[in-house]
C-alpha cells in the first residue's frame, strides 16, 4: 500500500495511472501536480485525485512514490528542483519515451543527495493527449520496460517493477541506451515514417484512403508538441533506424524496378509478411 | 435483377461480391469459375454459389454480368480468352487494384469484337485472403473506383455504378491513369512503407512492439503474391509515389537533425497532424 502517490502531470498517462491506482486502492493519498489548477480540476472532481497541487516541492514532500509523468525534456529539466524536496527512500519514475538523457541527468544528481530514481516507459498510449484520453486499464496487459543505469540499485529496480506489475502491465528490463535503441526502431521510426507517408500524400488522393492508409498512418495524428520532443531527444538512435529503413525502401524498390518476374520481390515480401504475422 | 452472375475467382474479392449478390437476391444465378474445382467447394456447399465451373468460356457463357476478380496480371491474361466467349450486351468488369494495363488491354480487343467492359477496384480488402475471409457486408460504404477509358461508352460505366451502388458500396469515376497515380499513393506506397518498417526492424526489438508498430505495419501481412503483382503492374506511378516520399522522409529527418528547438520540426508534425485528423 502506498501511503501518498504523487503524479507530476496529470494527462493521458499520469490520469491513468492515477485512475488505475484509484481503483485498484492501491494508494491512501493521490497528489496531483501541475502548473495549472484548472487543468486537474477535472481530475480532482471526479475523485481521481485527493489533492491538486501547483507548487512541485510542495506536491511531492512526504510522497513514498513519485511518477513524473511530463513529456521528456520537460522531465528532464524538473530534476534539480524535485531532488532536494523528495523524501529519503521515496521511490521516484518517469513515464517518458527516451530514457538515456534522463537517466544521464539522475546519474549527475546523485553524488549530491541519493534519490532511488529509476526511469520507466509504459508502451501504452493513444493518438489522443490530456487527461480526458486517460483510461484505468490503459497499463493492463501492456508492456512496461524500467531502465536502470549500473548506478541504479536492484532495490529500486524491482519497486518500480512491482508497482506497474500492480497497474496490471508486464515488465521488461533493459539499461538506458539498448532502450533507446529499441524504441527508435519500434516506435519513432514507425511515427516518423508515418508523419512522411501523410506529408507525401496530396490532399486529392486522401478522399479515396481506405483502411490500410488509415492504419498505417493513425500515429500520424499524434500530439506534435510530444513528437517533436521525443524526436529530439533520441536522434542519434532515430537517425541509425531511418538509415536502416531507407536501405529497406532501397531494397523493396530495386526488386519492383528489376523488371524480371518478381521472383525476388515474391520472396522478400513473403519473409517480410511472415515476420509480420509472427507478431501477431 | 441480374439473370446469371459469373465471377471469376472465387477468393476474398469474388466470394464477398458472391456472399453480397445472394444475400442481397441480385441474382437469379450465381456461377463461380476456377481452376480448382475443390478450392469452389466451400462456396458451393454454403449455397453462396449455384454452379461451380473450371472452364472459363463455359462459366461466361449466357452470363449478363462477367466479374473478374483475379489478381492484376491474371486478370489482364485472361482477357483474350474471355472476349469471345462472353455474350453480346454482357457487362464486363474486374477488381483489379491497377487499372492502366487492363484497360489498355481491354481497348485493344475491342476492334476485333465490341464488349461492355469498364475496370473497377473496390477499395476494400483485408490483409486475408481467400474465400474464407470473404463477407456479404464487405462493399458495405466502401468507394469503388469505376475506371473508363475515352473508348467506354457511358452507359457501361452507368450500369458498372448501379452494380456496385446495389452492394452498398459508393463510387467514383476516375480514369485509369489517374486512379493509378492514386492509389499508388494511399494504397501502394503506404504497402511498401509498411513492408520496408517490418523489415528494418530486428527481430529482438518487435518483441517490444506496441499498438503503433502493429497498427502503422499491419498491411505488410498482406499476401505476398497479390502485392507483388501490384507493385510490378503499377511500377512508375509507384516510383513517382515514392520520390515523393523519399522527399518527405528527408525533410522530417533534416528538421530532426537541425539542433535548434524543433520550432520548424514542431509546425512541421503540427501540419501533417491537422491533416491525418480531417480524415477522421
Amino acid at each position: 500500500m502506498i501511503q501518498r502517490l504523487t503524479i507530476v502531470g496529470v494527462g493521458l498517462l499520469g490520469g491513468s495511472v492515477a485512475r488505475a491506482a484509484r481503483a485498484r486502492g492501491l494508494a491512501r493519498e493521490i497528489v496531483g501536480v501541475g502548473r495549472d489548477r484548472d487543468r486537474l480540476a477535472p481530475a480532482l472532481a471526479d475523485g481521481t485525485l485527493d489533492r491538486a497541487v501547483t507548487e512541485l516541492a510542495g506536491g511531492v514532500r512526504d510522497a513514498d512514490l513519485v511518477l513524473l509523468a511530463l513529456p521528456v525534456l520537460a522531465t528532464e529539466q524538473v530534476l534539480p528542483a524535485l531532488w532536494p524536496a523528495v523524501s529519503a527512500g521515496a521511490l521516484v519514475t518517469d513515464v517518458g519515451s527516451t530514457k538515456a538523457r534522463i537517466a544521464r541527468a539522475a546519474d549527475a544528481l546523485q553524488p549530491a543527495r541519493p534519490v532511488r530514481f529509476v526511469g520507466s516507459h509504459p508502451m501504452a498510449g493513444s493518438e489522443r493527449s490530456g487527461y480526458a484520453a486517460s483510461r484505468a486499464d490503459l497499463f493492463e496487459g501492456a508492456t512496461v520496460i524500467v531502465t536502470p543505469t549500473e548506478a541504479v540499485a536492484p532495490g529500486t529496480v524491482k519497486d518500480a517493477t512491482v508497482f506497474w506489475e500492480s497497474l496490471g502491465a508486464r515488465v521488461s528490463v533493459l539499461d538506458p541506451d539498448s532502450h533507446d535503441r529499441t524504441v527508435a526502431a519500434i516506435s519513432h521510426l514507425p511515427h516518423l515514417a508515418a508523419y512522411a507517408l501523410v506529408d507525401a500524400v496530396e490532399t486529392d488522393a486522401l478522399a479515396f484512403a481506405a483502411r490500410g492508409f488509415r492504419d498505417t498512418t493513425r500515429i500520424a495524428a499524434s500530439d506534435p508538441d510530444v513528437w517533436r520532443e521525443i524526436f529530439l531527444a533520441n536522434r542519434d538512435a532515430l537517425a541509425a533506424s531511418l538509415a536502416a529503413y531507407r536501405a529497406a525502401l532501397d531494397r523493396l524498390e530495386s526488386l519492383v524496378a528489376a523488371g524480371d518476374d518478381g521472383a525476388a520481390l515474391r520472396a522478400a515480401l513473403a519473409a517480410i509478411a511472415g515476420k509480420r504475422k509472427a507478431l501477431g
